[in-house]
């Protein structure tokens, strides 16, 4: 295999990894914090690999055959991981490299699982880039959604393709085209939502940073006590409908401006991601009310928050519902994994595949029913090809079978049960927090051993990349040609 | 509907039923024990509705067209459950109709799950009747699974139609010759570990009880400290070997006998049914082994029942594997969705399905790469329909959601987390003890609510019945065709 245009796209991600790392230089810097050294030098370090490859690589051209975009997806976002860790291992924070990864792996992926405590004294610098790692992995998502994912036809994505992804002369500039388009929506998004915590009394730098971890449903706070510390009615409202916004699929949003503005409302993913939600947080809503302790515009708040904190993976707490009762703990366990729309930020199964899942077990009834007959699944309506059903039904499988083992690894390494599977299911839905006392939304990952959190970061990638992007990495026949 | 056809199957099922109770009601008088009264009259009762049923009704003839026949196969596990519960209800024992319902609905769908402590002394005439039931369901299911789900196709139950299987006047007298041969073998094996149990050091009784519940993969104990109470080596070896022959198919045990000595060991399910077994106990040997205060051989004979015992769904204990630390608990979970081969007394997924999904993900992965390749999956060296396929993958999707909404409706009623979620999953695999202090193999349900009890009953018949054979029944298309 021809390893140089891969090594070329990561070199020019590397690039680009490095001129970010110069914003908390300078917020540092402002700041007299002697951290903007580490940024500075990681920048330069980041900088001179990301060059080299380039230069090194350029003659290959940028084109990629199938097997060159699977090696692409997999080892950019390790290897932009691997830098991202570095000014976090260096800082005045002093993380292990373990740590290090771990949190920029937990930002890149969104997932926003956390190993530090402290955040509240910590230095600017360190907080602006754990938020801009996870702004950035967001926008990253959503354009492999849209230009890699459905070429690769992991997981059903190939519902996805565009009209013109099969001539692929025409489908680069036309990617790119709407790449940078939706790269625009996004970068507005945020500064909406800046705006708006700003105005609901957060500081300027907190709502920045906010902005760009709820818009890319990526749940790192600049405080240990995340969101639920401000104790803010608006903060909550702007924080949940900015979740929600960031869990719809993104191309929509660029129909809408381009004057169709029933694209949103007419398509069914959209319907039954909020149906979900709705249905979900009204029964939470009930269990916190009738089980005392809240009055219903209380548990609404709440409920409506943290639901769509999970289900979406932000990861952002404004109470512990570790502690909300026996109803609530296998509620919150089973929502991980549900997630939201195709090309969106979130991860998890998400909406789409359990249109096609039901669509799919609702037509094997009716053929139950009449063995002769001839059913049709439909996804939007429009019918989905066997090739689709058995690629998302596949994704389960393998989605369920992976949540096992990493849970199983977990126990392994001395988890207890609870937190043994809520940390599996939180990492490869990209969630953030799990259940329990120590990686609970009170808790951190911080006490977790070494090898727990290497597992972890594996499960986040895996997720992120939709699982069959990194698995078949690990097959003989990918290598073999 | 032309619902006589049912009702006559129904009748004559009764009606063998109200026969089987008075095997405990001879027992229970010649151990000069009151409660032979009760099985007497409740034999009386339910011959007499039984009788009633089929007289009324047997103008109908017994043709069953395919919505009959789902009719059928859940009304009849129903209405037997009901009558079987009434000895339990009405005995020395005092449980209340829902236990008593809870207790024949676990025995007759090869559970295991129990109410009852005190069972070391309890009557002989109940505990016979709880073995009777295992017995029964487990003989019930085999014949289900080679003459009834074939036909109605239910998660991928069509792989093992018989060549005759379209003919259905040729399907009907065969099944029922292939029925009462399997039937012959059913009694001969247990008849065997009876002989064994016996030899090895139990009673006569216990022995005839334990072996009965062991070729049906069921698990009810006539000992409150199931088999581990006697600490017994060679009944621990018998046992474990038991259970993995009702794991296997019955159908490949008439064909040995036939003739085809080599059908066991040429079959993939039974191959892979073995390596699993054999995977997991060598996991979870060094584990204990390593753990601490095991030799490798305890470690093993542990290891080996209690790993058998769940992944088969029979659900006897000789230790509390509860405590055997953090590694094991996930295992031990994760394998109550494992079960056995299709055709034989055990619940759960079942191993052809695993292949199929495994299959199925493989065949994905190739096309992956090569995407206008064509791949088709294999089972037993024959390719898979995608019929097939996509019924195995829905039956996966629904098992993972109705596994999820069991758990959240337990949480519900107020069971923690791990008992939640674990009882869940030992409804609807059948295996019989759950995970934690409450229903884990050193408790009983007991204490748990009324409506937990209901709930649970309803999970194990739907995964007694692969699910879709209940879930059909609630929906509009069924009644409206």
């Amino acid at each position: 295999m021809d390893f140089r245009p891969v090594f070329l796209i990561i070199g020019i991600l590397l690039s680009a990894l490095a001129v970010s790392m110069i914003v908390p230089a300078i917020v540092d810097a402002l700041a007299g914090n002697p951290d903007w050294q580490v940024f500075a030098i990681s920048a330069g370090v980041t900088l001179f690999v990301g060059i080299a490859m380039t230069l090194t690589t350029r003659s290959g051209g940028l084109r990629l055959s199938v097997r060159q975009a699977f090696v692409m997806t997999t080892l950019s976002w390790l290897v932009l991981t691997i830098f991202a860790a570095l000014p976090l291992a260096f800082s005045e924070l002093n993380l292990s490299y373990t740590d290090a990864f771990f949190e920029a792996m937990s930002g890149i992926t969104t997932t926003g699982s956390t190993v530090i405590t402290g955040l509240d004294s910590a230095p600017p610098g360190i907080l602006l880039w754990r938020a801009l790692l996870q702004w950035l992995g967001g926008i990253g998502i959503i354009v492999m959604a849209i230009a890699i994912f459905p070429m690769l036809r992991v997981g059903g994505m190939q519902l996805f393709r565009m009209e013109s992804s099969d001539q692929s002369d025409k489908a680069m500039p036309r990617a790119t085209q709407i790449a940078s388009s939706i790269g625009v929506i996004y970068l507005v998004l945020t500064v909406i939502w800046a705006f708006a915590y700003w105005l609901a009394g957060m500081s300027g730098f907190d709502a920045i940073a906010h902005a760009m971890t709820t818009i890319a449903t990526g749940g790192f706070s600049t405080m240990d006590g995340s969101i639920g510390y401000l104790d803010n009615f608006g903060v909550d409202v702007i924080a949940t409908l900015g979740m929600i916004m960031g869990g719809l699929p993104f191309i929509l949003y660029l129909k809408t401006v381009q004057g169709n503005p029933s694209a949103l409302w007419n398509d069914s993913q959209v319907q039954w991601f909020l149906s979900i939600i709705v249905g979900i947080v009204l029964a939470v809503t009930v269990w916190l009310w009738l089980s005392g302790g809240h009055d219903p515009i209380q548990a609404l708040r709440y409920s409506a928050f943290n639901v769509v904190s999970i289900i979406t993976g932000t990861g952002y707490a404004t109470s512990d519902y570790g502690l909300w009762g026996t109803f609530a703990v296998p509620i919150f366990f089973f929502i991980m994994f549900i997630g939201g729309c195709a090309g969106s930020t979130t991860c998890g199964i998400k909406i789409f595949r359990f249109q096609v899942l039901y669509s799919a077990a609702r037509t094997q009834i009716h053929q139950l029913l009449q063995p002769h007959g001839v059913f049709i699944p439909y996804y939007n309506r429009r019918p989905i090809s066997d090739d689709v059903i058995v690629s998302v039904l596949s994704f389960f499988f393998v989605f369920g079978l992976s949540f096992a083992l990493l849970a199983i690894g977990l126990g392994l390494l001395g988890l207890d049960f609870l937190t043994a599977v809520s940390s599996a299911a939180t990492a490869i839905s990209n969630v953030g927090p799990a259940l329990g006392p120590i990686a609970g939304p009170s808790g951190t990952f911080q006490s977790m051993p070494d090898a727990a959190k290497w597992l972890l970061s594996a499960g986040m990638l895996l997720g992120r990349l939709e699982l069959f992007t990194v698995i078949v990495l690990f097959t003989r026949s990918f290598w073999r040609g």
